[in-house]
């Protein structure tokens, strides 16, 4: 790969990039709002009719939401180099409470523009800065508890709708509205969202959208357990391997699967630049965790970072577009001590920096004492707070023990704080949890912090299987989920033991849509069964294609089925690979339901209860000539 | 491949077969049980000690539970195609009950047998089979009621044991026996277990011990939720592809990741022959379901099946050996119409056999009113039931309904029939089911079963992600684990697209061992947190040899981590490739201790009280250098 991502970009745009070639059988659709440039994009999926042996009938495109951006939109012009364009420029500038600044307020970005050796790795054309007017606030919180109902708002509100209103009636006649009682532990899940449903969770802190006024590319989406769970995908490259271009790629493809948000981890000696790479061409949220850049800043000596090298890297983010900053504040001198009897100590990076910032100067962390300095930087932006857990357990034996849970109860104090700020709020939550033990995470959670939507990664539910840890986690994730964890963050195969490539992310993304839309069903959002009652319709009336589109990961489940059936005819065979030709068991209930139908018994249970013995003669005779026709 | 399996077995012997290695830094031991030849295969993981960095200590091994038999002894022959020794030939002699019958019971066995044709395929020299003297019984449950302990209750308390008392103290020195409370819901772990304590669980019906006299070659094992959760895996041809050597291979293949129980679903011509093959080597019980068999000898016409053909087909498969019979019994004529509604139907392909058998004939399935005559064959060789769920849910939509829930209560009448005989069962469950009704599946078996040992089949919490169901299913599983099912039933990433191979194999029961372990934590096993402890110690102190070893799958979490850090260096490297040489969040955590160490303060909480600013500057001073000395 060339060391100069501009040029590796140059060659494998479009043509190249795997990730922007639009999902089979599927075109981006695009749902007016109030406003003319208020156009909220959705993938919908085609499907084939059902075949006659089944009963004919036609089966409705089924729309679903799309975190993939105009990458997947076969009629946009994808410019890695220019960026996509900025969808909500006109919404922040009508607000006319932010300015364009002359320069960027951060000096370490004023000296990266400076120097001319970063020629070959600098996204330009640059984004000038905005910032809000005098000390005022830009923050979706800030207008939803004034009651204004954004664009952000109501694009979120459409989003989440995902055209069902429209398409109910096609759905209902495909018989595909079935749906189960949901539990959802105290989630409020309306049937009918609307934009002042999203402003006010907003305003109640229950919600928030991340969407720096910086970033104005970004299709707004929103996180809060009264809506779907999201997840979010981290890349970023380390000091031992990785370059931007990879890492853009890496965004690109994690919205194609399905990431929700993207934080950028990066730790390399190009994080500024990579980072407006990714942000530029990122449609989704992008978090970060400013605490690494700033320990890069002094040369990685913990005990030398200081709130003057931290402030500035906020700005210095803050004015690139980076939607939500994971802030370890939480992590208190107090604290530090609670762990040292642990079997694994501190895992999080950013909470064993501060462990021993604290205990190098005896001093209360600084991210604490200048909590409310944060949060002036943090409004002017409307970057959210991702309250991370510094503290949170790396391994079973350490979970749910007191170092935890006395940082959350800070995190709990430092979200009201933001909110007198009215600066959006999520928590961050562990990590390493066994089931039994995984309730109280969530309890604790929402009694300690308001209701501000948690953010967890996974947890994992056993340490036994590195390697592995993306189904350890999916079974914690799934069911934290359920319990009302508003995002989950994704871990890849890799955990543990190394970085995670493009399929990596693939495995670990798709792994993660898994146990989000688990715990949806179980939540019981009123749209989510849709698409599992239509793929299991299309399973059952043998339509492969359909089978395979309408799943999380369409290349891989063709990919599956071809390895054991490799013909193209087979896919439209009555029969699968289980069992082979002879004998089939959807064939046969098949049997069962026409059988039903040529008799006039909608409900074969009054026949049987009849003991209409010729009609039994009649099914064996038609019976055994089944196979025959297959 | 050969079309002669034993030229095929005789060139991937020992040399050959990756399955018959032992794993890394493994090796097999044996615990000697009150009898000579009562010697119980475990495997034990040794450790390298501690580095100097993090205190050096020595590591005691890890003793764990081993499903895979000789095949994993370096020191055992093998010989695949002379089989496995018969280890509890002596035992079953000298129980008098059961007489070597000079013939197979069984016609078509015979008629196999004098087939000339066969020769190639044949498994020899056959096992003459035995069965009960008169009409007696010789089942675990009817030894079990009548007080006594045989050698395999022994066998498999010490097997569930793990050496723990031998070993206790190694493990308290290396600190790895903290462990959670659990969750039980109803489950009674003891901390010590005995022989006794087996047989009466066997007795009561909440244990089997699926051991057929035929199969003396099996490991004793043991299915209940009071016991160690164990996964089984599915293997076997289909009309369409797969031969018997490569069946035999993911047999042993199977024990090597972990299977407690294989089911051999093989539909092909030489099902019989497979068979054999695979009962002769197998060190794990082996269940079938002889439906599937019975409907090949009429040539797959569901509605000529009748009493005589399946009777025989069950003698034929209990003088081979076969431990668990796949039955579904509680298809009854009029649970077929509440199907007919359905979204997709019957899923099972018993259960579809069934129901066109009871529609064609419009009779009561002969499965349900010939159940005590099958009971009478089941104890005459101990082959135990598991009573097949016919009716699962296929789907989402499906989950839960009346269907299902009529079945589950036949089974748990038919429960009562076989506790009558002597007969061990286990009770088979879903399938599909959204998270938030998986709860009620196990509270009504507990119910409806009188506790008989449940055994589900994942279920999948969602249907939209094809080539991922091990995941959707596993989320499940884990959960379903925990509330009490005794056994899972692993799903592969090929589920619904075609027939795993080998690494699917592989991937499924890694998947399955995860969730059987996740439900083994939540419920408190006393054992269980010791490899989570003893791997997450490892993972701290950087002995990634060992944390590769402890896992469920060494080899690739070997493979994960040399591809983004080949050199072996780094296999001792205090750092790992996540954040890279200059920054390691477990290398402050371990200053964070050391420092507490040093300075006397067990518990560092008390120095921060007391405000030691002194010792803050210490620590400064020290820590500055912690980046160099890497």
């Amino acid at each position: 790969m060339s060391a100069n991502p501009r040029e590796w970009l140059r060659k494998n745009s479009r043509s190249g990039m795997a990730a922007i070639a639009p999902l089979p059988a599927s075109r981006k659709v695009y749902v007016q709002g109030s406003r003319p440039d208020l156009r909220v994009g959705m993938r919908e999926i085609a499907q084939s009719p059902t075949p006659a042996a089944f009963g004919a009938q036609q089966n409705p495109s089924l729309t679903v939401y799309d975190t993939s951006g105009p990458y997947t939109d076969a009629t946009a012009e994808i410019d890695l180099e220019h960026g996509l364009p900025a969808l909500r420029a006109a919404w922040i500038e009508e607000r006319a409470d932010s300015e364009a600044l002359a320069a960027p307020s951060s000096a370490f970005r004023r000296a990266r523009l400076a120097d001319g050796k970063l020629a070959t790795v600098r996204f330009t054309p640059a984004r000038g800065p905005r910032r809000a007017l005098g000390r005022g606030s830009v923050t979706q919180m800030h207008y939803a508890r004034r009651g204004l109902v954004t664009p952000e708002m109501e694009y979120v509100a459409i989003r989440e709708a995902q055209r069902f209103d429209e398409l109910r009636a096609s759905y209902a006649a495909a018989g595909l509205l079935a749906r189960h009682a949901g539990q959802g532990f105290g989630a409020r899940l309306p049937e009918r969202l609307t934009a002042e449903f999203v402003r006010d969770e907003v305003a109640a802190g229950r919600a928030i959208i991340p969407a720096n006024i910086n970033h104005p590319e970004l299709e707004p989406m929103v996180i809060g357990r009264n809506f779907l769970v999201k997840i979010n995908a981290n890349i970023g490259n380390s000091a031992v391997s990785s370059s931007i271009a990879e890492e853009v790629e890496k965004m690109v493809w994690a919205t194609r699967w399905g990431g929700d948000t993207v934080m950028d981890l990066s730790t390399g000696k190009h994080i500024h630049e990579t980072r407006e790479w990714i942000l530029r061409n990122s449609p989704v949220p992008i978090g970060t965790v400013p605490i690494y850049q700033a320990l890069e800043k002094v040369g990685g000596r913990a005990e030398e970072l200081s709130w003057d090298i931290y402030r500035d890297t906020l700005v210095e983010q803050a004015e690139q577009g980076v939607d939500y900053f994971t802030i370890h504040a939480g992590v208190r001198l107090a604290y530090v001590p609670l762990t040292a009897k642990r079997l694994t100590g501190i895992v999080s990076r950013g909470g064993s920096i501060m462990a021993k910032w604290c205990l190098a100067h005896h001093e209360e962390s600084f991210l604490y004492t200048r909590f409310a300095d944060i949060c002036e930087i943090m409004r002017a932006y409307d970057v959210s707070f991702s309250l991370g857990d510094g503290l949170r357990p790396g391994c079973i034996a350490d979970a749910n023990d007191d170092a935890q849970f006395a940082e959350l109860r800070t995190l709990g104090e430092l979200t009201k704080i933001a909110w007198q700020h009215d600066v959006q709020v999520m928590i961050e939550g562990p990590g390493h949890v066994p089931m039994q033990l995984i309730g109280e995470n969530m309890d604790r959670e929402l009694d300690a912090c308001s209701e501000a939507p948690f953010y967890t990664l996974g947890p994992l539910t056993t340490d036994i299987a590195p390697g592995y840890d993306h189904i350890t986690s999916a079974i914690g994730a799934a069911q934290i989920g359920w319990y009302g964890t508003a995002m989950l963050c994704y871990v890849t195969p890799k955990e543990h033991l190394g970085l995670p490539d493009k399929e990596d992310v693939r495995e670990g993304i798709v792994t993660y849509k898994i146990a989000a839309h688990a715990a949806d069903l179980a939540k019981g959002h009123p749209l989510a069964q849709l698409r599992d009652n239509a793929l299991s319709k299309a399973r059952f009336e043998f339509r492969w294609d359909d089978q395979f589109n309408l799943g999380l990961d369409p290349e891989k489940a063709r990919a599956f089925h071809d390895e054991t059936l490799p013909k193209e005819a087979h896919k439209l065979a009555h029969f699968c690979s289980m069992c082979g030709p002879h004998f089939c068991s959807m064939k046969i209930t098949q049997d069962v339901r026409d059988y039903a139908r040529e008799h006039g018994v909608g409900d074969l249970q009054d026949a049987v209860r009849a003991g209409l013995a010729g009609k039994a003669a009649e099914f064996r005779q038609r019976g055994a000539s089944v196979y025959e026709k297959t």
